[in-house]
């Protein structure tokens, strides 16, 4: 099979490096400037976030992990979660995510007599499931040390945090951390007596960012840095615009098949999961406005336009707007239609894209929902307002009520939808845990030199390698080049089948 | 409306010179290595390609326009076409195309008090039908002056010609010219007493080749070259690599918006119309593969799926299959479903996707057919042997017959399917004339230094612009940004929204 | 409009028996036995049922309704609820409820001057929920008097009974009701002191048949029964079919609204819903096979296919199996594609559709679950063996372990999964009540002789005006006929727009 | 397999009597009064009719037929043809036919030995083209002698009736018939000496009415009738309705199979492909508005929303027009919308859909065809005034032109579009031959007394026997009952699976 072939490539990827993409990013001043649609399951540490398997979580232990002596049965004391008793369930957890993360057990089986990250010590602050565990047991099988902490204060599942604990990786996390908490597990899990991380595995840029300024010493020695979302990303090109970033870090945000699968293709789901979880709204027949044609509003529109809604479309660019008509959709002004529409929802990257004044002209029984990128698409701060009510119906479910007893029914505060009213399915963050795992692969094996203390995007082939692992879940078979073919199209008949300068972008 | 505001803007894009575009094109040691799904309506100056205007030629005239000595209504002799007679029906031609260019009469009618091409004398070589007339006839509105030959011997409407040479343009074209004639067209069109070209509109390169070869001097001052096809843009970037490009020419073959119509969106009702003009076959409940999930393959496989097709892909990409997956299609190699299908399609960009081996186990009554780049996919050499029979049941469809009786039913002997044996839309063929028109404004116009002797993309802004002019054609109403949010975007208001090194790929 | 004009109507429908239908029921001689893909939410009076609004039911009051006295704010007492303190909740839950049955509200408006119900005594056994309640005091608004009992013992919402009681209807139902609590509370709702009964609206035929045994004097003077569920209407139908049935009584549950939706319309949305609430699945490149090509297996496989799934078909009929092949699915044996499938949707109404010898060998991770009629179309039975270990992971998802560690996935444990891990849209509800609500006023006002001792469909007409009454829910404007089209069509402008004896059959 | 036990059971089928249908004919006085969207072949004998084979038809000679004397290679003389010198390349259409008509072969093979048309003497008047020869030659195999004439005076395949009298079949039919012809054709075609016809296969009724009026002796010898056009069966039911038939006859026009085919999956391909052919338009973006949403209406709209038109519905029941609003199509009144289409499509069966007021107000460029019954749907009579301007500028396709140069582009002068401007796919006539067959067969073997002097509806059995004989194309696979399951149904392993008073409604 090609991919057995692949792992050995993995090793020896060309340099490349992306200098467009660090002048892109300095023209973007803020954090909160970026433009992005991407569907990151790190936000910020504080989103709150919804999580499949949170049914166990109704302990009603309130003292805090910090103040627990706990034991795992090896004796191990070095790690902190809620309840280490907790570790069956969370290992029952651990199981189930594994049926779905079939690309990752196969990287784990081809690769641990190799033992690649023999040697690793990792440090890890990422949101705490089920997935994340398959990583980390993966990780470890492949020869890695691993310390682990949260990135988000709420999302931890604590069984699985006690499951980790129990086979002896240091978990240094649990659900509804204060602030110092959450630094205070950062610090625990990066510094330990006789233990210096190598590698970092950061999703927000937080722990990257501590040990820079509190650790410079340590992290001068790190080998390299792996980051998955947006905000961290763009910390570290700023850090490396201002020739600060002394480690070769790698932007596995920004890889195709992570893109396709976050934006376009869940999202073409989790629309319908989030609407349907929160409101058992109908969909046939509905008019429906979705405010964005990027690939997250191409997902949005797809689905529900399958299911029998009247989908309309508002765009600022006249590429994506000229798609959508081609698509099916009429192209809008939002003050169009913003009378006649059951459902609006937004998926820009932009901000006060519904504005008070349209909230004022919706329909009675009209649901108001956010699947871009920050809490801002919707100007929901104009309707906290003493002449509106509020009443919360169901969890993430508000009815906003005017004078006139009009209700507008907005989800989740107008937080990202799919964050916080559906579950991203175990298959994507099965191509996000693999796709890290290889980042953490070539940085750390990678000889002298080819990179260099910067930002680089994942090397083309490995992503295809990426996507190959998880194509036997489907059973789908790929056609080889036969060398006369491969010759005649000038590619090596192992890929990459594209460029390494091709990446992903919203609009095409 | 921003339209209006962009055209005055068109004239001061920035430079960007795409270094690592012509590194990539230094790949292809020859012009048939290139893997491209481009649709471009030019494949060479040979290819038999189907007319909807055609039934209008079926003139019994033998004598070679060359012969006869023709005078249009003002007087006027200076151009060589079948029948200047045919003026009236031609009119009526490019009057119905007209209708639906809106975008580039629109150009016309907002560019016609600017002239921004006066004093542009123009040699164009290009298909020569009604859509081609009617940009011919915006760039003398815009004050050019132009001389047209045709850049392929079958494709000329002879009454499209006619209408033209009517009104003054300079044409030398007919359908049926010999070799001879067609270089012998292309020489008096670039030269005439007393009148020098100063800009090149070329499809296919045979008029630029013609120029930089046998009239050096003149090409030598020509202020710039829009290339449209595959071929022609090849041949540039070799030249340019040779260092032997004195001109400054621009690709508008890889604009975002012209790819994703000549590709995905015309190829969705290309497939259908090709198949079923040629074949009356019932879609429904087929069983069909595709091979290759590009662009190209992902129009094929939609449209056939939506009407009630069972679609199979083959690809050698691993994140084309996956997408293929996603979309609901099962990835196969074409051994495992060959026997199995009623129909193949090939659109690879490769040669020998289908083997002599392969078609020997199709089903009696099974359709093969190419809608890829040339005729060399499906391995038709291999059908040319003494036990199988060809009958030619119907133009552009031959039944090949086995020993046994077998039939397969081959289309278009295997050139592309949709030049073929179906028509480009009017509105595809605006999309391409516009950005002919803008490229040509663009080049005529840029401050000295802008462009080098080099070969440039469209720039963005005028890609999105093209687009722009479209979106009225669907009364699809753009959202403008607000000047907060623009700010908050770190985006111009008026575009570009998307930076100009990106551009389209197929994979994406 | 169109409708304001029917309302006049729906009073002097002509008599329409339909003997036919009659002799069709008497061939299934037993319950079981009856073929049907009725998506009816009364499947027997004990089966589980989940409810979106169960949250509200968490009360640790222990003490059985029976025992209590509740008085309400009025000073009544002629009622049984589990608390009638939640009136107010109840009360929010309702309102919500009227949002989306515009049709019922808009019915209770035209309908309340002219009172179609005063004298009316309702006594009704059907699920007490928010939409129910909504239909209950449309009834009293239109005239009636009403006491209310739960046709199921688990799926009452306490706080809308609360709700109910509190405005006076006599409501005796609880959630998690004895056996001898149902009975004990029809036997309450059906006599008091100084009030009989004289209609009847029933949900599976309990109170129908209590009367009909225990009062049957009472029952004699009823002036008609509506009965909703294919249980009741079967055993109306027998009860006829014995020379039983003093009463006549309308079958509402065949009405072409309401099949349409319960089926088709609403199956497509809960399919994906009843999936992802309980596994998260991605649908996206799953394979599926759904077994039967009925309504509901359309409205399935539709929805799947739109979301990315590769969907097989299986059927007995081959009208449906040809109607599969042309909407573009491969009709398959199961055995074909049992080793292969990641999900298994049963929509036959048949039994053993999926055996213990096929669940042997399906694929680890796979999925199974039934939208078919029973619980018997998955052999579960076979499943309970003691080599196969049971693992409740969720509420209603079990997973079904094999000695070598393969998991099949088991939902509700082969009940209906879109009642037991989805919920009813309520716009799908209003047409049900809505329907309900004109058979009751058809019925009660009927003159005399127009309906005998038997069963009656609902009349075309009455379908039809259902359906008018919930086209402004969604903007829709009917044309109208003019004169002379009416008289070209030989119709009448105001319809019926198909003949009476047209009704729902499965496989058109 | 099923298929060949069915065959034995072809022959016992239990009469029934449709007497609700007839009561339904009686509503309609007149043929023109008819409201039906059935995509019956048969229109009237005086239709145009456009033929995918017609392209072997430029022959100058101008001798009529009727002047001509022939002989084929056998001796024979009796038929009347164009010419017989086309036999060979006729024979080469019915190969190409039978490959899609793979049904009827197989019936063919599987009732050969059984000869169960031995003795029948067939005079058919049909359409003579490819796909009929495959029916007759299968009549031949079966042990039929057979005459035929043409039902249609443009519709005849010259080659194809050639071909067929070649063989033995008594021909007498040409394309471009005057009225006289059509007559003298059918005359000869019922007498000849020493021959009497036994059966009737009729499409119109013409043959029929000819043979009850002229030669009233004979059809009452006759055993049956089998007619398959809305026409001729509305003409037989008046026929019964007034007790002057007095043979049986049986009614394939309303055979579920059929009736599915002929309208909504034909219709879904034929809108596309009729427009595409017609005028090039691209789909993609269009809005569309459909009139009238029963099957074929639903057809359209499904195969252009798939395509990336924005589609709206007209409707006047308001049960339909709820199916559209959950299929996601905006149901509107023709006024709201006659502004802003570019293409109107008419499906309703009514007259004057589109007016002359709304034709005045459409787009310049806008398209109007008709898929219903009649060419009364548009009022194409109101355009024919002077001060519009008529210009064909292709076949089927006239630009009418209004005082300011707007331009309406009417296909086929308002006549079915699908039949003028597309081809009826070979499978969808194998459908339909294959009925006639059966019904040939039953109607002929059928014990004394099974049918009487009446009409009838194809027995349930023999429309699922259809239907398994073209499950084969599909290489699909029945599932066949258990005894057991069977049992639990109520149902005969064999079918039917449908009552017989089930059958095809244009609405559900």
């Amino acid at each position: 099979s090609p991919s057995v072939k692949c792992i050995s490539l993995v090793f020896s990827f060309q340099q490349i490096q992306f200098v467009e993409d660090k002048q892109e990013f300095s023209r973007f001043p803020t954090k909160t400037g970026r433009r992005s649609l991407s569907r990151s399951i790190s936000q910020s540490s504080t989103d709150s976030y919804s999580s499949a398997a949170s049914y166990t979580d109704s302990s009603d232990d309130e003292t805090s992990p910090r103040d627990k002596t706990q034991v795992n049965s090896k004796g191990g004391t070095d790690f902190c979660v809620k309840n280490i008793k907790q570790a069956e369930f969370g290992r029952r957890e651990i199981e189930i995510a594994e049926q779905d993360m079939s690309a990752l057990i196969s990287l784990r089986k081809r690769a641990q007599s190799e033992k690649p990250l023999a040697g690793a010590k990792i440090v890890g602050c990422t949101h705490i499931t089920a997935q994340t565990a398959v990583l980390i047991e993966t990780l470890v099988a492949l020869g890695a040390q691993c310390r682990w902490t949260a990135c988000n204060i709420y999302s931890t599942q604590n069984e699985v945090a006690a499951a980790l604990t129990e086979t002896g990786v240091a978990v240094f996390a649990w659900k509804g951390e204060s602030e110092d908490d959450f630094w205070w597990c950062i610090d625990r899990c990066v510094t330990t007596e006789g233990w210096q991380p190598n590698m970092i595995l950061d999703d927000g840029g937080d722990l990257t960012h501590w040990m820079y300024k509190k650790y410079p010493n340590v992290f001068k020695k790190i080998r390299g840095i792996v980051e998955e979302s947006v905000t961290g990303v763009h910390r570290l090109y700023q850090l490396s615009k201002a020739g600060k970033l002394c480690v070769p870090a790698m932007n596995v945000n920004d890889s195709v098949t992570k893109q396709k699968f976050d934006n376009l293709y869940c999202c073409r789901e989790s629309i319908l999961d989030g609407l349907k979880r929160t409101t058992d709204v109908m969909f046939g027949g509905k008019q429906v406005v979705v405010c964005g044609y990027g690939e997250v509003g191409k997902g949005c529109c797809a689905a529900l336009k399958a299911l029998g809604a009247i989908v309309y479309v508002t765009e600022i660019d006249p590429i994506c707007a000229l798609q959508a008509c081609m698509d099916g959709f009429r192209v809008v002004k939002l003050n169009e239609v913003i009378r006649l529409v059951d459902i609006i929802i937004t998926c820009t990257g932009n901000k006060n894209v519904v504005t008070r004044d349209q909230l004022d002209r919706m329909k009675n029984g009209s649901i108001v929902c956010n699947m871009g990128h920050s809490n801002t698409e919707i100007d929901v701060a104009s309707l906290r307002t003493p002449e509106l009510t509020w009443e919360r119906v169901r969890s993430q479910v508000d009815h906003v009520i005017w004078p006139d007893g009009k209700r507008v029914i907005l989800l989740a505060e107008g937080r990202l939808l799919n964050l916080s009213c559906s579950t991203v399915p175990t298959f994507v963050l099965s191509i996000t845990a693999t796709t890290q795992a290889l980042a953490l692969i070539e940085l750390y094996n990678a000889p002298e030199g080819r990179y260099k203390q910067d930002v680089y995007l994942l090397p083309k082939k490995m992503d295809e390698y990426v996507a190959s692992l998880h194509l036997a879940t489907f059973d789908a078979h790929l056609t080889e080049l036969s060398d006369e073919q491969a010759k005649y199209l000038g590619l090596n008949k192992n890929g990459p089948f594209k460029p390494n300068y091709y990446r992903y972008k919203p609009r095409s």
